[in-house]
């Protein structure tokens, strides 16, 4: 028993506390998203387990509703991530190509 | 050697021709930082190999730079995702809040 109190703690409180909230569950799901649309199985296989999100990710379809994206046949050959990315980036790139 | 014939490519062609354009690299790190981040060790040990990717990934502050984000005290509690995602937000939901 002695051995046990040492260890590790199983619960990741810092992710835990991200997940929580709305943008952490979405952040969370677009990594996933990343994982399946590149056919990563065996990382997929340990980050659900991991975060202890196995059973709560969402398929591309919500993810895409609930971040109000529309879809093309164009952003359909990418993750979501790289949408998310570029949308970004039009609201960042002028002020620094500005420079 | 007949057995050998059926079995699935090592190499990830669609993540390869990915991680070869620039925001295919940026993308790929993001999620890496995110794991990171949440001290992931199980996955990222898996991911690394799986994506072929162990020995590029940045740091957060070369991601930092090379997205042209910055950073404050409040932005370095959370993933770089999370600032990304919230970044796109901004020119996405003033269209959607108009319907």
């Amino acid at each position: 028993q002695e051995r046990v109190q040492n260890k590790t703690p199983l619960v990741n409180k810092h992710l835990k506390s991200f997940i929580a909230t709305k943008d952490g569950q979405l952040v969370t799901g677009l990594v996933a998203e990343f994982l399946s649309h590149f056919n990563l199985n065996y990382t997929l296989a340990v980050f659900g387990p991991e975060t202890n999100m196995a059973s709560e990710l969402e398929a591309r379809d919500e993810l895409v509703q609930r971040l109000g994206l529309s879809e093309t046949e164009e952003t359909k050959n990418a993750p979501l991530l790289s949408l998310i990315l570029s949308q970004s980036r039009k609201l960042t790139s002028p002020k620094h190509t500005a420079q």
